[in-house]
């Protein structure tokens, strides 16, 4: 199967890259990049040479498609519509890692990125594949999850889907690694300025605010409100969401034990640690496994869950992988069973 | 005048040595180590030479300190009491750096920290400079405060004295630097496992939550209960707290940001942000500042507020030479007019 | 084909398993420890869940090595030589990855690492597959090159095998990450002491300098003398060697890029930078790729050659999965063909 | 005494202002920066808040810095001998953090720095206080030392002074923390790609090579070659450098010790670590030491000496004060006893 990559040159793009060198049943046809059309993908990643030797081509041909079955679009928001239309209007697959096609309603996309969409009714699947594995399947387009947003959904998912908590009182307090700011440069995120420190950003407007809140919503089939709280840490990869959430009158421990289990005791990529787990960024590095573990504070009446995932892997480019198999009847796990790079 | 150190080869020990360095009115008489006692702190700390050479003692012995007018002691919990006993009953004036003197109700000491408390009735007042500061100006004995407690209570304070907020729904998300954990060998610290990583730890169960719920309620007037998870991240030094709670019906974001001028706009040591600002540790790195920022999230009708501090300086070392200074009547600032170590 | 694995919770040991889980010939029949035995691995590496489910035995019941093909040795030095021989007796082949087996002459062994070799000809073979590659085919015990030395032997190496160089006035200048110190903990390798931080250690007493000399003299045809400085970096992962040599008379700047063209032209797990390249750890991080670059400076008559790799895996269990696959008459490359991890 | 500093909003005017800070001599008059002229200087450096207040002023403003007794120049190469000049005529002292001043043949500065010299016969005096105390006490204007050049100079002077080594056969391999590269952004200083990484840069082509050659030959007599390789490190700050040297005939351990006694054995800002001790950066963090030790190996019959400083205080702004209290003829350390920050 052939696939191509609009936008190779950002961290989710060489990210693909690397996954994809794995897997088993894909072959690259066209990897793009607007800034650096002409050049070799290794002069932007030297890391990738001897795996890959391949010239970047601009977007703006899409005859160079055709032959690709699928389309991974790593671009920033409001760049994806466009093109994902003249794409899906051909027939080729859409995997956007962006956040254009993530809103079953646009109006909300509308108000958290500030343009307009134009790509309606596109009949986009929202690419969490443990939580929307059936629709993703018959989907033309998917809209890839977000990173931050990735590891807080699945952190609540089966205590809003069993009705266990109070969805108008959570607080998601998310720490990720630095590469979620992605590779253009500024002052944040130079070394001297991020290292040996940490910081949050962007509190009440982070715009992962309204996609965890429309999961939660589906998954409980009422409202959910959220404070969410994005910090940077000093390390490149891996992401940790620390959930709280009150628990509804009457629920035991036992009742929360189980909704984990019932929900994700099949699931390959998700590794449940159980109550009393620490989940560590680190044990899930270079893997798209999410970890949880979740704890009850009996004074606070308050369960608190933490889950763990490689930003970039199961919050980027191995969900995209992941998705891509599920739209194409592959084996889930093709190009994604490595084991974390630790230590 | 003279001071000494009990537990001088701990992190807050060498602290104090490199703080009280730069005291122009202080001499240090004796530092004790048990487990090195006869060798010298250079052999412990090499970068403390050509600044001290100086012998470690043993505590045991008592009278080495009579010349001392204060002794500041940094030993693990359960073992400050009996001499801090000793010290008081000869009126020798003591600031604790571990936990055994920070409760003003001793059977919340035993329930935390399980060991019996053997030093009732000491008079002990909580270290916390800003807000105890006519109390410690009298004390015999201060139970220095906790790392994660001084930023946590620094940041929630304002809130809690001027009733803008439900005391009962407080979420504190607290970040520290692997230094918080001590120079004690664990796998949990070693290089290869914490760097590039991230985790939480002792969720519900981390002996500094009682400690900031004393405070609060004393503040507040009523009682406080808190969800309180510390975090480790791979960074040496620095604490970043975030701390969520919801404002009660119709306060104003001016009533916030009055509350916080109110209260801390004399304080030399609290640099104020402002409402929207971002506090980040390595801004506090060596210094004895704790930076406060604050943030209205309207929709989930919660504030937000973000303190950073250097967990070895004000969470410790720092603060325990400002009680110091305190104490004596000399000028608070008095050894730790230091900028920060930026970058 | 069933391997096991002799002191499998070392950080060599992990990464074996890491690697042979995507090697598609290798079975794990075996995993011991002796601090451990009887526990899962999983408890010993949480990253290793969901890819690996196996108890830990202890290697002392050599029975249930006698349907594995090969065994992969993991322990201190002096501990391999005792189980190597009974392996090699029964006829299974050995990858030791420590150092009993490296040198040809035991008494550089002995000299060096201060205890008697016990298993004197031995007919082990060196290692190191791009030099030894011929000779590993029909080995039946391989002594796995050590970290330093893969990248300091592969830098200089043309230059010796081709005379280009002096082989008396050699300096090589090696950094790197913790990992290389083990997994026990020390109070050189506690994160909040190593963090920010740099050192050099063993100056002209590394064990693996006679490693280094022994390797290169034999490619010269002549004796050979360096100066080899260790040193830590704060990061986990890498190893940089920087190779200072003094050109021979009338040795052209072409010269030198032919002697790497000639010698590396065709290794898959050799990127050439080039003269005037520079490698970064990196790019190399958890592959097996060893990269180099080389510069002359006209100035001082030197060529200044610097290698990085990954020293858990070219410079260990990646390249002993490599002389694995040579010996078996596998692809060179199996379990081997992945993309470093970056960033 | 009144002083200005231009070019205040680079590391090295930030950390002149931490330095001086802490100087009872000293006030501030003028800080100048032409990209944040009006901004205040805690708008770039939110660290001084609490510490300084005050607005960036032009540099074009030439009679701001009347009441100056002296200005320190932090700016780029080529931009401090115009105003360097102009301050000089006026009677000013002049003390410049980067190149322009630092060689006594201004040819050698025109051949590696590319651009006319225009203030010859400044009567400049290199600024390395420990080799240049007395000429540095009557001097207008100094050429503060850069911070590679430092810790090597310092590392080799005893050698080179006392005739102990050859000193055309000279390796030097440093090692810096990424401030070293500035405050100006960049890919290869970007916080995810050069965390967990190092690689060397600049291979025999280093500016700071002559500056080195310089100060040896005057010490020795006669001319100095080095290779010199500077690496990029995971760190904020430090600088590590390893220098190789070849003993002449005779030369004994005994006579390297006492050269390095002599020498050093009175200055306060260096620590002899003695034979076989082995210097760490973070020991001389936020402190103006240099930390030496020496190893001879007999092996190879030379003598290695490792070096570790500071590279933004003995190596910039520290060394830049002490060198301005040399002027002045205050205490050589007001202003910088200060404990290292350490951990």
């Amino acid at each position: 199967m052939k696939v191509s990559i609009i936008g190779a040159t950002g961290y989710t793009g060489s990210e693909l890259l690397r996954i994809l060198f794995s897997h088993p049943e894909v072959e690259i046809a066209n990897i793009t990049s607007e800034s650096q059309t002409g050049g070799n993908i290794t002069d932007a990643y030297p890391h990738l040479a001897g795996c890959y030797d391949k010239k970047l081509t601009s977007m703006k041909d899409l005859s160079q498609f055709t032959d690709s079955q699928a389309v991974f679009i790593g671009l920033p928001h409001g760049h994806a519509m466009s093109i994902g239309k003249q794409l899906a209007d051909q027939g080729i697959k859409v995997i956007d890692l962006g956040a254009d096609y993530r809103f079953r309603d646009e109006s909300v996309y509308e108000a958290w990125y500030k343009v307009p969409h134009t790509h309606l009714n596109s009949g986009a699947v929202y690419g969490l594949t443990e939580l929307y594995r059936e629709q993703i399947r018959a989907a033309s387009i998917v809209g890839n999850a977000g990173c931050y947003t990735t590891a807080s959904i699945l952190a609540l998912a089966p205590l809003a889907k069993y009705h266990l908590i109070d969805m108008k009182n959570i607080v998601v307090d998310a720490k990720s690694g630095v590469s979620g700011a992605g590779r253009g440069l500024s002052l944040n995120t130079h070394f001297t300025e991020m290292s040996e420190n940490l910081k949050a950003y962007n509190i009440g407007g982070h715009r992962h605010t309204p996609e965890i809140e429309q999961a939660l919503q589906e998954l409980a089939g009422q409202e959910a409100i959220i404070s969410f709280t994005p910090h940077l840490i000093p390390m490149a990869r891996g992401i940790l969401s620390t959930c709280y959430a009150t628990l509804k009158e009457g629920v035991t421990p036992e009742a929360i034990d189980q909704a984990f289990y019932e929900m994700y005791g099949q699931e390959y990529f998700i590794r449940l640690l159980g109550r009393g787990g620490y989940p560590a960024t680190k044990h899930t590095r270079g893997s798209n496994f999410c970890d949880l573990g979740w704890h009850i504070d009996t004074r606070t009446n308050r369960v608190v869950v933490v889950s763990a995932i490689d930003n970039l892997v199961k919050g980027a480019a191995g969900q995209a992988v992941q998705n891509f198999n599920v739209m194409f009847g592959l084996n889930e796990t093709s190009g994604l069973k490595q084991v974390a790079l630790y230590p």
